[in-house]
């Protein structure tokens, strides 16, 4: 290869836009993500220990029993979290399995006395009603709890905090419109759902409650910040992930909340409707299709199976047979799952009946989990991947001595780990519903091989919602092409710098201007000779300080005694998206013209990078250490001790290339199976 | 609590020692620690990208076809040495079972003849003469190959080399050492030793063979750096792991390689074959303490067990009768896990019985780990907890329904989780082992409750080795009085820095009076008008362009054609621990009055703090981006524009509890529960 190959793309060295311009203008890029099905204004969350003065002497003046205290409860809040969404999925669990079941043993019999008009209509009705009710409440209520969830837990975690995710309306909404949705015959899951749900309790338990209901405890000052909330919403939503497979044991009722203020989105729910209606006329309709079978001789539960939810479907068949599509499709998810994975059932399935499962399911689930009604993807993509498995299993024929419910299970695997690309849980997932270790090896075969595949075309299913959802998720993998960037490159301006004595004026207009979150505190005469970075101050905490009215006549450092009114308290998490707001703190004429001395409140150990560091190893530093703020300095210190700030949004693919177009165009770009145009119209 | 309390610990706003005074010091902590059972020099790893001109432009000209054939070798490899271990661990377990089940068999064989003092030679000696083997080799021929090796390939994956630990050598006497080891009888287990063959099988696969015998391939130039050995021996070790408890199909024979050099170590020698007598005497006279048993009348098996191994041992017994402790003692590591571990045989051994092989088995195990031999922990820790558990099911006795069996299995996994801390992997280890999910949250209850207990007394045993080998292990999280500290307390000097173009006496020079293995580069006149950090520059790098006499006789840029003559294999890692020596070097007084034009080859991109960031967090910054030189930059730009360069050694207690005594007093330390002065002595 030759360097002349370079420059055609484009030519790295040179910079790509000129510095005094680029520093003049902002990051414009929008900050608003689709959070459920609702348009939000999004938040980055803050990992980082704010090392300033103030929590250098609260650290110091922590006892070993106050240590011990914290550690205590975070076992207990862990403890009581498991608790309390293994009851909620149980709850969950059990709903759906009444619900559901009802609904079908009232159909069946209804089609016992060949009343099958009245059959189909109950059968709609219900499913009509029950998706009407779900997507009125998540439409109306809380329209983050509509989908999966697992998105928006995922990009919570990354450090994007969406105002509402983790609300108690949102867990309401989420648990009981998730029962109703897939109660509704719907296509689609309760797992993600159950995830999200764990991942509510978690960030609820933490708060001590809802702020809103005022439902707070006092007790849980430690956990007032965005590290530990972090960790209580990881082992919530791995409980609600282990809830989703297993039916735990005990019970707990829940209870409706108030509701809240209604809003029009008659599209959205006219949507859900039409869907509802076209998947009971396909789950109704479709068995007819079916030829019946003679039930067989060995057969180890009562065949037909008649008023009650079970393996052989009578449905329109003649006594002694069954309707093998109908054991299936006319049946709860999981049902038509336990049926698919069972041994020794080869022959009670016709490879017709499979086909239709296989491709109805297939574009069912697609277009259930648009809708607005909380919807998981794992049983949708399990029942998928079942059928899969069974047809292949059924073409193979007599090549292959092996049981075609084996072959459901690894359909299964290798479609779940096609879209979900998690290899290990989903191993141990497959594993826990099987109770099979034998098939191990095999499982993780089928895993390596879908997995390696899919990443050659895409990312996972969850990153592709996120990007459509306009989640700023950090990739763990810079992009090729930022190694030939630096920091400078990116970084915009203008930048907002305060004074470490500043006045309040100054403050007050520079938060009222700019919707920054942090600003960098500059040190100058008298206590440096030239212009010093000091460190980094956090909106939150400048906003306490204008609410608490912090303010001196006179621009000198702060007394002792003053600094003694404020504790850790003062500074800590408000709670999750509801901070304070400039807008309401009241200022007088003579408050703005005194003066803040930012000294003890300024986090004096912000992470910095030098302006010509690479954008790719920037990029690992702020992700590894979980950062929401990277503070850019100059390389020469002739003039502003600092460049500016990065934050996530400025790591941001979409961004980037929006400064530097002539990378859109370039081989810099992480490596994936280039596919004709036409099939990605398709 | 008062601000006073404070001041009796250390006042951390102070200075703890004069600035000046700690610059002109350097870190004199020993840069040796225990490899095996030599003491050897050791060195960290580099899993950065030194990002100069040279690797951008290698890196450019990589076409996507490059690309393609890096990511298909490294799956080949992975594919490769997965097979590798396969079979080098099928070959050791056969080979154990065959030379310990001859032992036993002939053994057994006198003893049925009434030969008592013959059996006990034919037994002792062939024990003792297998320990000598092991110990004779592992001690002349590879000293690297004693021990578990775990604690090495964890120090390996933390970042620090130590030479040998993945030689071919090694690996050799590995496998040998601990099969002789094994066979002979010794309470030691092969899964420690399996994991550290897993990672020299992949050290020496990445490196295309062995360098030393001359069996290299350049097609894996592209493998050789720190990170993608690092993730290949994380394979090779896991596969060593999984390995260990599955006896995979297949065979394939080793062949011994030259003997190396021989030295003195009478010591170890003596103390491996006292251990060896000890060892027989105890497991050959502890059984006649036991009174025999009537053989049950519906054993599943052979009772007593006669001219082969297994569970009912004659031994001393008439007919009809076995002797439960030989059962026990007088069999197989892993045919006495069997014995513990099987159901429905709680009436099979005896209280005393149990207690005498517990007792045993926990002061064996204790004296064979420290000799001279490959000696994993897995399974002493799996049988010492065992024969507990069962202690604890008879105690338990009616109150309890469980089989004892059960019992055994939840005591193995709570002195795992107690020693090793290994949550997950132990679960599934032991759900592999015992092959019953069903067991999954009674482990899970195990496991946490013992790693919780014992996290409050210590660090996990191989921490605890690693700190006795002194190893310089980061840990996961910085201890509390770090955050007293500010970078610039603990960065020492003097600071060797380079002039971006520099003489090459200076740079011989530089090099033969310091170790240190990066060194910051400075742009000063004509390049910048004030001195600037230009980066950081490696030794190997510099060795190399010393070796190449890339020199120039005037102080200039170096041309483009004189940079063509380098490529990305010219700065490739020589393989572990055998890099270039300054010693190797051949200059004339001519070349020493040249100059070298660092610019190209200087990573313009290392990571930097600033000399007041708190040293808590650039530990976070160390540890999360896998840093071997972290560069400290002044707060003010008045003079030097570095202060120092940080470099693991900077952070470990030790060291910085030697330069700041009065922490060593305070109560800044990680919360442990502690324990009365003579608890520690004893």
């Amino acid at each position: 290869m030759s360097n002349d190959a370079d420059e055609e793309d484009c030519s790295p060295s040179q910079p790509l836009l000129p510095t005094a311009l680029r520093r003049s203008a902002s990051n414009t890029t929008s900050q608003v993500a689709l959070v459920g099905s609702n348009l939000s204004p999004i938040e980055s969350l803050d990992y980082e220990i704010a090392e300033n003065d103030l929590f250098k002497q609260d650290w110091r003046r922590r006892s070993k029993i106050q240590i011990g205290q914290y550690i205590f409860m975070k076992w207990t809040l862990c403890f009581l979290l498991g608790t309390l969404v293994c009851l909620i999925g149980f709850t969950v669990n059990l709903s759906v399995e009444n619900i559901a079941g009802i609904k079908f043993v009232v159909t069946s019999n209804m089609m016992l006395y060949k009343k099958y008009l009245m059959a189909f209509l109950v059968f709609s009705v219900s499913n009509f009603s029950l998706t009407l009710l779900s997507s009125l409440i998540t439409e109306f209520i809380s329209r983050e709890a509509a989908g999966s969830g697992i998105p928006e837990v995922k990009a919570y975690l990354n450090g994007v905090d969406a105002p509402g995710i983790f609300s108690l309306r949102t867990l309401v909404v989420k648990i009981v419109g998730s029962v109703l949705a897939v109660s509704s015959s719907l296509v689609i899951g309760k797992a993600g759902p159950m995830v999200h749900v764990g991942g509510c309790v978690a960030a609820l338990v933490a708060q001590g409650g809802s702020k809103k209901y005022r439902l707070t405890w006092k007790w849980l000052q430690y956990f007032k910040n965005d590290r530990d909330l972090r960790d209580l919403v990881t082992c919530g939503s791995a409980a609600g992930m282990a809830v989703s497979f297993r039916a735990p044991v005990g019970g707990l009722l829940f209870a409706f909340e108030e509701m809240a203020s209604w809003k029009g989105a008659f599209y959205k729910i006219l949507l859900a409707c039409s869907i509802s209606i076209f998947t009971s006329l396909l789950l109704f309709g479709l068995p007819w299709l079916a030829s019946c079978q003679p039930c067989p001789a060995d057969a180890t539960e009562p065949c037909p199976t008649i008023g009650r939810s079970g393996n052989y479907k009578k449905f329109q068949c003649r006594p002694g047979h069954y309707n093998d599509l109908a054991s299936l499709i006319f049946n709860t998810n999981d049902d038509a799952i336990k049926n698919l994975f069972s041994k020794n059932t080869d022959s009670e399935f016709h490879l017709s009946s499979i086909c239709i499962f296989f491709v109805t399911c297939f574009f069912l689930s697609i277009f259930s989990y648009g809708i607005a009604v909380p919807a998981g993807l794992f049983v949708p993509v399990i029942l998928i991947g079942a059928s899969y498995g069974r047809l292949v299993g059924m073409l193979v024929g007599s090549h292959s001595n092996l049981n075609h419910g084996l072959f459901a299970v690894l359909g299964s695997a290798s479609l779940l780990g096609g879209s979900m690309r998690m290899t290990v849980s989903l191993c141990v997932i497959i594993l826990e519903l099987t109770n099979n270790l034998l098939l191990l090896p095999l499982v993780m075969l089928v895993l390596l091989v879908s997995k390696t595949v899919a990443d050659a075309f895409n990312g996972n299913i969850y990153d592709l919602i996120m990007k459509l959802k306009a989640f700023p998720y950090l990739e763990a993998h810079a992009e090729p092409y930022m190694r030939l960037l630096t920091v400078g490159d990116v970084v915009t301006g203008p930048l907002q710098v305060f004074h470490a004595i500043e006045k309040v004026s100054n403050i007050v207009h520079v938060l009222r201007t700019t919707r920054h979150n942090g600003f960098p505190v500059i040190d100058d005469s008298p206590f440096s000779e030239t212009p010093m970075l000091f460190g980094l101050v956090l909106r939150a905490h400048l906003l306490t300080l204008l609410k608490k009215k912090a303010f001196q006549p006179t621009p000198v450092r702060i007394s002792d005694d003053a600094l003694e009114q404020f504790t850790s308290e003062n500074f800590a998490k408000q709670g999750l998206g509801d901070g304070d707001k400039i807008e309401d703190v009241d200022l007088t004429e003579e408050d703005m013209e005194m003066f803040i001395d930012l000294h003890p409140f300024t986090n004096t150990s912000p992470y910095t990078v030098v302006e010509t560091m690479s954008l790719a190893k920037a990029l690992i530093l702020f992700r590894e250490v979980g950062l929401r703020h990277l503070l850019v300095v100059p390389k020469m210190s002739n003039g502003q001790p600092v460049v500016g700030i990065l934050t996530r949004h400025d790591f941001m693919p979409e961004y980037i290339l929006a400064w530097h177009p002539l990378l859109v165009r370039s081989r810099w770009k992480r490596l994936r199976i280039q596919l004709p145009r036409w099939v990605k119209f398709f």
